[in-house]
């Protein structure tokens, strides 16, 4: 069934209202009056409802059910991922989406190829939130993950410890594997994981990182991009937390 | 280091030689005389070599020392992926080399949208190897894993079950997970993982699959597109068996 995210406030006196760029998508996909689509508040419920009413400035459809969504993982797990270039990123975000991640955060990194400023910036935020909803859509996600960016690498690094299980993905670990620091702590609820840019961390950063309390890991022998790291960690965790 | 694949039998006499294209790179590269590569013989060989010699024709490098390929996973997978539209299986292609597959094999399928003939299949199959070449440079493999086509939806089935673990990434799975079809079996050796096109399997190709003795898996409840799927359990097949 369809899917649309609207905000809590939209769904009142049994009537879920939509914007226009979803009636838009309701002519895209054919949906017309009668038939059924799910609305999804982004806290974590689904509601089935049958359209009513479709116009050029939104639509109207009556609730017939609602259910908790049962597609959120137990672990909230966040995906830090430093700034790449542009598709790569766009990658990130869509999949994290897709494998459950509860959040994407960007940050600056010694190695980015892209240092985007202030309004550059602020513009690929827009359109990284917006894959983040489509993907939240397409893969029937009970919340939409936000993309968001942390001021400094020093800052990411602090707020990625705050995790019971904060993991630093790093090329040149030799000695902890990621099986190892999953099973060491297979009851984690909340899950860091950090990855770089395409030319690595520096020894430096790794360095900070450690002292910050993330426990830096090995992602094996073969080297991944850095668009391909995260979500061989994030399928990793949510393989080990009973969640693929 | 660099690294490149020769042919076995361009090997000989303490000397690697290789051709113009990758004297190209050398090129695109900056490396020049004196400096080091390692070259891979696509058999699980990897040669620290020293440049000698560069021309527009070709190069060579004399061998300082050979060693056994450290990044071959233990586990033999192949994944068989549904003929998708161009950039997705570019994708799953790219990926499933760095996360190590040894092999991936494309199918028809039902609700395949791309359903390319005889010349189109043979020109994506050219473009496919040199994506699953390059991702085996970049990524540090020891072999580089074949795309191979099947001529059909049982040929492929009947293929992949050959495998000790052979798993049927299945939408409409309720019952099996995929931890528990890996758990079951932690000692594969031998994994198949086939996953569908953009519209997912039919209920027809399921029932012929598990007929050929394919264990249909859920990826858990999140719809994960046709290029994430195989990606995800890949990461996870990597994961168990100690690959990752």
């Amino acid at each position: 069934m369809p899917r649309f995210f609207v905000a809590a406030s939209n769904i009142f006196g049994g009537i879920a209202y939509l914007g226009a760029e979803d009636a838009g998508h309701f002519r895209a996909l054919r949906i017309s009056r009668g038939e059924c689509i799910t609305v999804c508040d982004g806290a974590g419920n689904d509601y089935t409802c049958r359209v009513t009413d479709v116009t050029g400035d939104g639509a109207e459809a009556e609730i017939v059910s609602v259910e908790p969504s049962v597609s959120e993982p137990t672990v909230k797990c966040t995906v830090y991922a430093a700034l790449s270039k542009g598709e790569k990123l766009d990658t990130v975000v869509q999949k994290s989406v897709e494998l459950g991640a509860s959040e994407i955060v960007v940050f600056p990194s010694d190695r980015c190829v892209a240092k985007p400023d202030g309004a550059a910036l602020i513009k690929r935020l827009q359109r990284l939130n917006k894959i983040a909803l489509s993907a939240a859509e397409q893969s029937e996600r009970g919340i939409i993950p936000q993309v968001l960016p942390a001021p400094s690498f020093p800052a990411a690094m602090s707020s990625a410890a705050g995790a019971e299980l904060p993991l630093f993905c790093y090329e040149e670990e030799r000695t902890v594997g990621l099986r190892a620091a999953l099973d060491a702590r297979p009851d984690a609820k909340t899950v860091s994981i950090v990855t770089g840019p395409e030319g690595g961390f520096t020894p430096e950063e790794a360095q900070l990182a450690r002292d910050c309390g993330l426990i830096s890991v090995s992602l094996g022998p073969r080297i991944l991009r850095c668009e391909t790291a995260p979500l061989a960690a994030l399928s990793a965790v949510m393989l080990l937390s009973g969640n693929l």
